[in-house]
C-alpha cells in the first residue's frame, strides 16, 4: 500500500541529523492530524530526531507555500512537508486554491533548492480524504482490495528524507539494471 | 462556522503593533463591503489598531495583486488581505480572471515574503457569494446546518495576523502531539 | 452599467499629466475599435491629454503582454491598457491563448510595477463580444435589463487612471466606514 | 482569410536587415512543413533575406520554448517563430503539453524582450490541423465560406516582422482615429 | 512508430561525450522501468557511454523537476530526461500533479538552459500507460495499426541528444527546403 520506501534508506538510519519542517493547515484537522502523525512516524523510523522536526500550523492550504518558504529560510531545513486537505465545495474555491497551492509548492522547492513535499489531498469528498489519511475504509472503490486504507503521510515522510539526501548530499540511489 | 482562530493568538493581543493592508475590489460591493467589515472586526479583536490598517480600493479583482505588491512596498506592511468577489457570467471572463488573480496573489506573497491573504470569492452565483459574506442564508445546501451563514472576512483577518506572526516574528504555534 | 468610476477621481481632473499606453490587437477590429474608443473617452474625461496616450497595434492578443512590457520601458508610462477580443473556435486555440495572455498581462504588471489593465474579452460568441463593446444589444440574457449594452472600454480607461494614481502617487481612496 | 498584414509594413520593405528564427517541431511534419513555408513566404515578401532566417528543428512542441530561448541568445535574433502542431489523443498528454508550451513561449518572449510568435496549432483532429496549414479544405464547418483554407504560417511571418519593429525600433503604427 | 530520430544524428555518433541524466519516479515502476530502458537504449545507440548516464530515482513525479534541477547543477549535465507515469484516480490528485510537474519541468529547462525532456505519461488508465511503454498492445484504438506498441522512452533518449546538441553546441539541423 502506497509506495515502498527505498530499502537502503531504511537500513542506513538515513534521516539522522536531517532537519525537517512540517507545515500543516488547520482546516479539516480530522484528516490533517493523522496525516501529520504518519509523516512523523516515517521520519522517526528513518532516524530523524523528534527535536529536529519543526512544526508550523497555518490556517488554510493557501498559506502552505509561504510558510514553507519562510521556515526554510529561518531554520536552514533540509526538507519541508506541506500537509493540507482540500475538498470540493459548491463554489469554484477548491479549483483555484488547489491550482495556486500546487504551483506554489512547486515554486518554493525550485526557488530554494530545498525539497518541499506536496502533502495536500485534493478530494471530491470527505470520504476520499479520510481513506487517504488511513482512518476510514472509504467506499469499496476507494480501497480496491479488502485491506485497510493507507495513510499517505507515511509516504511523505519517506519522500522528505529521500529528497533531502538527493539534494543535500547528492546521494543518488541507483537501481540494478 | 469557518475555522476557529488560534486560541493563544486571541489570548495574547497578538495583533498589537502589526500593520495590515486591506485591498478591496469595487465590483460587487454588496458582498465585498461586509467581507471587509469582517476582516476589520477580527483584526481589531486581535489587537490591531484601526490606525494601523491601510485601506485601498481598486476597480476589480484583477487589480488586487498589483495593489497588494504596491502597498507592501510603500507602507512596510506585515500582511495584506485581498478582498474581491468574482461571479460566473456568460463569457469565460470569470475563469481567466480567477486563475490570474489566484496565481497573482500567490506570487506577490512568495516574491515579497509578506503574507497576502486570498480573500477572493469565486462563486457560481450571487447567492453563493452573499452566503459567504454572512448576509444571506443562501440555499439550504449552501449552509448545511440551520445556523446563520458565516462571514469569511472574519477568517481572513485572523489569518492575516497569524501569518504575520509566523513570517515576521517566527512565532510558530505547536500543537500538542 | 459597468462599475462606476471613483467620484473623487472624476472631480479632481485626476488624469492630468498621466502618460497612458493602449495596446490593441488587430483581430476582431469591429469589437476592438469601439473598445479602444471607450478607453480614450474615459481617459480624456478624467483629464488625460490625447497627446499623452501612446497607441500601439499588434496582430493578435498573444502579442499584447510583450508589447505592453516594451512600451512601458520605452515611454516611461504610468499605465497600459491591453485591448483584445478572443472568441471560442473549433480548436483549443482560444483556451491556450486566453490562459497565456491573462497570465502574461498579470506578469507584466507585477514585474514592472506599472498597472497593465486586462481589456481582453474572452467570449464564446461574437454576439457576446459585440454586446460588451457597446455596439449591439446581444441576446436578452446578455443584457439583463432592457437598457443599451455597456462599452467595457469605458471601465478600462477609468481603471488605468485609478491604478496609476495608486501605484505612482500612493493616492489611496478610503471609503467611509 | 487570416488577419491582413499591416499595409505600411508591406509598402516599406520593413523586414530588411531583420534576423528571424524559425523553430519547428518534427512531429506532424505534413502540417508543420507547409506552415513553415507560409512563414518563409511572408517573411521574404516583407523583405527579410533568406540568409537572415535561422532554421532549427526540434523533436516535439515541448522543446520549442527552450530552443527559442537558445537561438535568441546564440544568434542575436529580432524575433522567433515557434511552429508545431499538437493534436488531441487518448491520454491527457495534449492538454499538459499545450499548456506548458503556450506558457513557455510567452515566458521566453517576456524574459528576453524578443518576440516569440506562437505558431502552435492545438487541434482536436488532424483535419482541423490540415485546414489551418492551407493544404486541405477540411469540413464545411472548418472553412465557413467556400474559399480555400488559409495557411496560418503566413500570419506568423507577418507577426514576427511587425513585433520585431515594435520591440526593436519602437516603430508604433497608429491607426487613423 | 514514434517520431523518427534525426538521421544525421544517427550517422555521426552524435551522443559521444555527452553527459545525460535520467530521473525516474518509483511509482508505477512496471511502466517506468521499460521507459527508462528505452531511454538508455536510444542514448547508447547514439553514442552516449553508459558511464556518462547519471541515474536518480525519486519517489513520485512531483519530485522530478527539483531532482532534475539538482543533478544538472551537481553534475554539469548536457540534458536530463524526467520519466514518470501519472494515472487518473478518483480524486483530483492526477490533475494538479500533472499540471505542476509539466510546468515545473518546463521551468527547470528554461531556468538552466539545459534541456529537460518531458518523459511523463499522463494517462487515464494503466492500459494506456503500458501501451506507451511498449509492453502491452493496449486496446485496438490505442495502437491504430496492428503493429506492436512503441516504447516512448526511445524517443526521449533521441530527444535528449538532439536538444543537447542544439543548446550546447549550436548544431542546428536544417531541412532541405
Amino acid at each position: 500500500k502506497g509506495i515502498q520506501p527505498n530499502e537502503s534508506l531504511l537500513a542506513s538510519n538515513a534521516g539522522k541529523d536531517l532537519k525537517i519542517g512540517i507545515v500543516r493547515a488547520r482546516w479539516n484537522s480530522s484528516v490533517v492530524d493523522p496525516l501529520v502523525d504518519g509523516c512523523v512516524q516515517s521520519l522517526t523510523t528513518l532516524g530523524v530526531a523528534q527535536s529536529d522536526i519543526t512544526h508550523v500550523t497555518v490556517p488554510g492550504s493557501f498559506e502552505l507555500p509561504l510558510a514553507a518558504k519562510c521556515i526554510i529560510e529561518q531554520n536552514n531545513l533540509d526538507a519541508v512537508i506541506c500537509v493540507g486537505t482540500l475538498i470540493k465545495g459548491e463554489t469554484m474555491h477548491f479549483e483555484y486554491i488547489s491550482d495556486a497551492v500546487s504551483q506554489g509548492i512547486m515554486r518554493v522547492g525550485l526557488d530554494s533548492g530545498v525539497p518541499v513535499i506536496f502533502g495536500v489531498l485534493t478530494c471530491l469528498s470527505m470520504k476520499q480524504a479520510l481513506a487517504r489519511a488511513g482512518i476510514s475504509a472509504g467506499t469499496e472503490s476507494d480501497v480496491k482490495s479488502s485491506s485497510l486504507p493507507h495513510n499517505h503521510g507515511l509516504d511523505w515522510g519517506n519522500t522528505a528524507v529521500e529528497m533531502a539526501l538527493i539534494t543535500k548530499r547528492a546521494t543518488y540511489i541507483k537501481l540494478d539494471e
